[in-house]
């Protein structure tokens, strides 16, 4: 050995990276997963019902959607309580949905009604009910709940989309608007639920990485504070315009995984005029679900990112590396961030409280309690948020 | 909480569900791995074996089959004995087939002949033997048999493939005839086994589903009864068609893998035309040979299933979800069935009674004994089926 | 049972293969992956290292490759300090790489030089190192050491590569030329390394399988010898030709990857022309980097294998079954080789001691040692190795 000086700071012999699996993790079981299922959590579009029988996959569960004859929409188990065979095969009549293989008939909650090569149409048919899931429809979405029926809240309304002005309508799309990338997104849900409460990498990713990506005042350094609601953590976005104005701008993160964000293009100010849910599909996938007030009907569709007049579809592997937005930034986090080995700083306060309004809910969940944010009573008001983007001065 | 009725029967909380591993599973070791390896199998026409490698894939082995420039096919484990490159791009000679890498040849059956980089061509080369399985020809196909060698039966021969009539000859068939879908289907041999001694499918799959994919009569509901036979589960359907005469099908599930299916389509009435191996590949996949007596070359081949006038293989997506046949459901049982799931019922009967054929004789291996359907005594005559279509009144 | 002759030497019943672990598998902690972070490994062409981020892996291990705007490469573990976006995004700038979620800027050492979104650009930053490797750059090539920063060697000279004759130039190439196949091969590192010592597989494999690969005078039957050098196995083998003269050809196995193997084609007789770094990117999949002395750029390229003017990667599978090379040879030996089904012959004397070799370095690593082939001192003149094509009488 000579006395060369030592390398510091290398990555030999650094530790397997590891996530937090209690905040991350959404199957049948897990805590965060038990946790999810106490909401109601939108699966679809309205018209993804239909006669044609339509796989979708929920916190890891692959289940079939359908509407029967009678407009009665039903999410189903897909391996046929028979004898397997999946329902995806089956054909959609009046009162149900028929499995191929032997013809067993299953009602939108699962009650069996016909068992075609039995002896009386099955005698012991009431047996062979098919798992299924309550199913509501809002907004032009179609809610699961699949969770404990003991603890089925009511599904919630929200007065941004409750109150329309004159001339407004309400749109619900199923794009992943907010997501950056493709309508499924391959990692888990949880980045982009954090991303919500970083207004942060507006300035850096969406500005000086991918060029003015929203509007010109979004790319101001803001000053930002975060508070914790009763289910929501809240970011006070605070700019001084050149003009010597104030833009606040509001945003929330509501439990469990809403998106209450507004317009990032600014282009009135007021209240928050769309919200968004993040549905994990499994822990290392999710998507997003949109309702919006809107103008014209694709008013919501039009919203999705575009550089250079491309969408994220169309952009090559090349552009993507070098104009990533929120889809890159998130999914390089690797499927599952590595929690281990993060460095959260000042600017990351929101996700700390995030968080930390998760752990909280996981507690409450695990001492046989109702989370913040479900309430059981159909009188109960719409949710009120406080989102927008103000002007003032 | 307010007394809102419960939900009841959702697919909350249900358990993970299983399958029965010991009626399933194909591997050296495992029961059924060793239940199938007292049998001759099918694996490959004839043809298959010549001058170029092929690779197959047996009972979750791999193996290299071809034949030497005598005539004789051969059955070796793929890695060469000396350093394990492939046989797979060995070079076939007069006496065997020679390593790529260092030369050595091996007999069909295993005998290191040659190692031509070794003084005096290998010394030791005795002690080389590369991994074999017996191989015979018979009725077009090549049968390998992979079990113990001190319970190796004789290769059986079968009364309707034995005695042809005028013009009649027999044929061989890859395809997996029968099987409704591509050659090798990705889900567990039994899936397919089960569907053989299930007669009501016919009628909803096969006819409400597909539209009338065989012929009319098949549509009729059966009156169907089974017995057990020494080494065959039997079923027999009866039809009352409508024009007061009565339809008898039988057909037969024989051990270990046996179908003997009459046409479905009913060309002429009489005894079975065809039998047919499904070949576990692994647990998840399965092919089925067939062999029959036809008037034609040609004739099995066209007897696969055609939809518009279009094989499987020419269908979209769409096609085979709106008009599944036996390859959608058994596939879509996943692959490997979930029999913790299962709801039989009185139409299942013949799945019982086989599922217990097979469980009896894994009793008997493991009690050291063999399984019903082998024999060692080349005397032994041609083995006999009832099955076939007769029409009666 | 009858008294028929048992079937002997069958695959039935053989154990499952295994692979010598500690010999083969090279990730961070395992015994051969830690003595291979002992030494300097090639991980891409100087030019490589650039203004756009660069994925490699090596050793198991995923990094990103850049060169800042000042010259100087930096090699960084992948996931950014603060929340762990993948530096493939980043931008490349004067002083270093920046984040694209929140722009934190590393230098290539690892040093956070901003956090943008902090106050006073990250008071904390000195505690968000970026994980990095050293890198050095000589022969064209970019060098990483990935071990114990107290064990650090110096990067080596080759006598070979440092005394150029007149008209004599260094070209470096990253097309795995000796690989046989493509760039990137699929299978373990040491199949390859073996594959060095082994000179009887050029008479099969390179000559009666594939036509003449090289030149007539490799498909004379050698005469071999080996010996053990400090940091090599050399093997010599001995040609006796057709017009009576000798050619004496020798190579060699250096630690821990080099090949040092004269040129089949035999252009020329002398000395060893290029060196040749086996890198292994994880345990199932390695590549080629090699430096030579040529007259002409290009003239490392133009080396690559071809079959009828066809190279690798324009053949067929069928003439890739039919003409098969190094490639196919290793690979079919499995993404790992099966060293417990091995049966090893004199002519793989060299293997054995190559073997031992690595086996006495992993011995003296895990006590504490320094491994051979490795040196603290920067004035060690250049390594010398004696392979090369010798014509004689």
């Amino acid at each position: 050995m000579t006395d060369r000086t030592l390398d510091t700071g290398t990555a030999y012999g650094r530790p397997r990276p590891t996530h937090r699996a209690e905040l991350t993790e959404v199957g049948a079981g897990t805590p965060m997963g038990e946790l999810l299922r106490r909401y109601w959590h939108p699966i679809g579009l309205a018209a993804d019902a239909n006669a044609t029988p339509r796989k979708v996959r929920v916190l890891g569960e692959d289940l079939i959607l359908f509407r029967d004859g009678a407009g009665q929409p039903g999410l189903l188990y897909p391996h046929c309580a028979h004898r397997g065979a999946s329902l995806y095969y089956g054909k959609v009549e009046a009162r149900g949905i028929r499995c191929c293989y032997h013809g067993w008939l299953f009602a939108a909650q699962g009650h069996c009604l016909e068992q075609p090569c039995e002896p009386e149409g099955g005698r012991a048919r009431e047996s062979a009910r098919q798992p299924w899931y309550p199913l509501e429809e809002r907004y032009g979405l179609i809610w699961a709940y699949l969770g404990p029926p003991d603890r089925k809240p009511v599904l919630p309304r929200y007065e941004c989309l409750e109150q329309l002005a004159d001339g407004e309508m309400l749109e619900a799309d199923d794009h992943s608007i907010g997501g950056g990338g493709p309508q499924i997104i391959d990692c888990n849900w949880l980045q982009h639920y954090e991303n919500l409460v970083d207004p942060f990498h507006v300035v850096i990713l969406h500005s000086s990485f991918s060029g003015t990506q929203f509007v010109e005042q979004m790319a101001v350094m803001p000053q930002v504070t975060w508070d914790v609601q009763a289910h929501s953590v809240r970011t006070l976005s605070v700019r001084k315009l050149p003009d010597g104005k104030t833009f606040r701008r509001i945003s929330e993160a509501g439990l469990p995984t809403l998106r209450v964000i507004p317009n990032p293009r600014v282009g009135s100010y007021g209240m928050v005029e769309s919200l968004g849910w993040i549905l994990p599909i499994d822990d290392h996938h999710f998507r997003i679900y949109v309702v919006g007030r809107v103008k014209e009907k694709g008013d919501l569709h039009r919203m999705r990112s575009r550089l250079g007049g491309k969408l994220w579809e169309e952009l090559t592997e090349e552009e993507h590396q070098r104009y990533p937005g929120d889809y890159e930034a998130m999914t390089s986090q690797g499927p599952i961030a590595h929690h281990s080995e993060e460095h959260l700083a000042t600017s990351d306060r929101g996700i700390v409280m995030l968080r930390r309004l998760l752990q909280r809910q996981l507690e409450v969940v695990a001492q046989g309690g109702d989370p913040a944010g479900v309430f059981f009573d159909p009188d109960t008001p719409p949710v009120k948020f406080t989102a927008g983007n103000f002007l003032e001065g």
